[in-house]
């Protein structure tokens, strides 16, 4: 059950200054990406009723674009660039969703895209990126060396940087989730979604605690628990290097997500990867869509318990849903 | 690419007698299930559109209760029962998702449900049929034991029987998914379905050729082309026990859905064991969706160039998506 106390008080007055993004802002990228992005179902189950004992609701942002919500904020990203800024194209570090997000977003838009990716990154999401015709820049595993490697591609281009998380575009792109969900269902008492950067979590709580009276709830692997940590000490807590098989959720809040998750976010919850993994396949078996290990947590951390949602009305984002079908969590040996 | 050509008179005159099912019947039952069927969506996706040069829409009905459009049929055919009738219940041989179909129906409705499966059925689905509140009485595998079975159980009981697909109940309920897709695409050229028993295929033919200019299409594994052959010669063929991967598509088309077929549909097509497995694993990928073999058959025809949709706007119907999870084709070894 969640017990963890909201602080009444930011430790430090700072981190209860919010980046200048509003409900505004997430309307107009709302406008500004419904050509490009999908408008993704919002899905029931009375099996999922039935084992949490609430009412809940699915966003299947593992049906947008490339898989999964980055596209929302990319998009948005991309699109608002003045003509002289997007001619000299943009450029970003990941591994991940927002690698193929952006390059999809920059090809939409005839730009060119550079994506710095570890040179130990999957074979499959390199080629990803590459379909969707982004330049890729290798550069070595450690954090520092994927900057190093960014700063040189952003002299040497001049390319806007988009930074996957705490980019304020970003975070009201993600918030357009969230509106779809409250047009479908206005009357909620809870949304909640994975945290790892919280460009998701802190665009959900703008658009939420802008447009109703529901809470908004992050859920987060208990094995990359800085979000929990930054949330409940009040000091941004990097995420160091940790071992979750939520491969979505291992990086860390920013200097942008940290306030608004602090400041408009009830609660953070955490789950274990057992939990992860089976709430994973049930909602492959039962729901009948794919979604990665990242997108199972805020079910997670229901199931097993951590999170009472019972007699309410809940939204979960299923965040993404893309994993590698040759290696699925259940079938490891 | 599609090149049997539709026999301009049938062998039989008594075949073209059309069963007495209208789209006014497929609109009451649209309006009978609506309490209790999902809307399901109908997706679209960039890749899909690349790789058939056509425009295509996929109506999910492996997010339909039960994971499959069966419950559509089954819920019409236990809602419009009288009162009397549906008190000593229902009964069916099924060892697929009609019989998880009519149990939920059944309970929902507050009826007995007896089902008829073969002893070696797969323990998860003689659970999942349990675990919606049916009994199941155990047959030998023969069709012949399954009938009788059946006969003993309908003698016994008294319980009106639902057949899987040829019951025009049923079809007239199947028809209520191609009600949907019109409602939300109304200029389509071609709508595509699996065919088995051709409850699905039949049942949309009348919703399409009725409300729309489109024409309908049956697919089907090349391993179980019993409704192909049917539909060419115009003799109705029996199954036999096709080898297919398309569990769901090994029955053969009946004596009330093989005059709908012949009369109302444009042409059946048949595709490969190999194609059907890519194709499936490709939705999965791409679209994110868990669809079963039998669902992947309508696009595996296009993918394998057996049905030229290039330049058209098709949607095709994911029948069902009830997988074993343990055992994905594309790992077996």
């Amino acid at each position: 059950m969640s017990s963890i106390p909201r602080p009444a008080e930011p430790a430090h007055p700072e981190d209860s200054a919010l980046p200048p993004i509003s409900i505004q802002d997430v309307r107009r990228a709302a406008e500004r990406i419904a050509p490009y992005a999908h408008r993704t179902p919002l899905l029931t189950s009375a099996t999922m009723d039935a084992l949490s004992g609430a009412r809940l609701f699915f966003k299947c942002e593992n049906l947008q674009r490339v898989g999964a919500f980055k596209f929302r904020g990319a998009a948005n990203a991309v699109f608002s660039l003045d003509e002289a800024t997007a001619r000299r194209g943009v450029a970003t570090h990941s591994s991940g969703n927002h690698a193929q997000a952006l390059a999809l977003a920059a090809r939409l838009r005839g730009i060119a895209a550079t994506i710095v990716m570890p040179e130990d990154a999957p074979k499959v999401k390199v080629q990803a990126v590459r379909g969707y015709g982004a330049r890729i820049v290798f550069s070595g595993s450690a954090p520092l060396d994927r900057e190093r490697m960014l700063d040189d591609v952003l002299r040497e281009t001049g390319a806007e940087f988009v930074h996957p998380s705490d980019d304020p575009r970003v975070i009201a792109g993600q918030g357009t989730c969230a509106l779809e969900i409250l047009q479908e269902q206005p009357d909620l008492d809870l949304v909640i979604t994975p945290v790892g950067g919280g460009g998701l979590l802190g665009g959900t709580a703008i658009a939420v605690r802008g447009a109703s009276r529901a809470r908004v709830i992050g859920a987060e692997p208990a094995a990359a628990d800085d979000a929990w940590r930054s949330f409940t000490t009040g000091r941004l807590h990097p995420a160091g290097s940790p071992k979750t098989i939520a491969d979505g959720l291992r990086t860390s809040l920013g200097r942008n997500t940290f306030p608004l998750v602090r400041g408009l976010v009830s609660d953070i919850v955490t789950t274990s990867e057992e939990a992860i993994v089976s709430a994973m396949r049930l909602v492959w078996e039962r729901m009948k869509v794919v979604i990665e290990p990242s997108a199972a947590v805020p079910l997670a951390a229901i199931l097993e318990g951590k999170l009472d949602v019972r007699g309410s009305r809940a939204a979960l984002i299923f965040s993404g849903g893309n994993v590698d079908l040759d290696l699925l969590p259940w079938l490891r040996t």
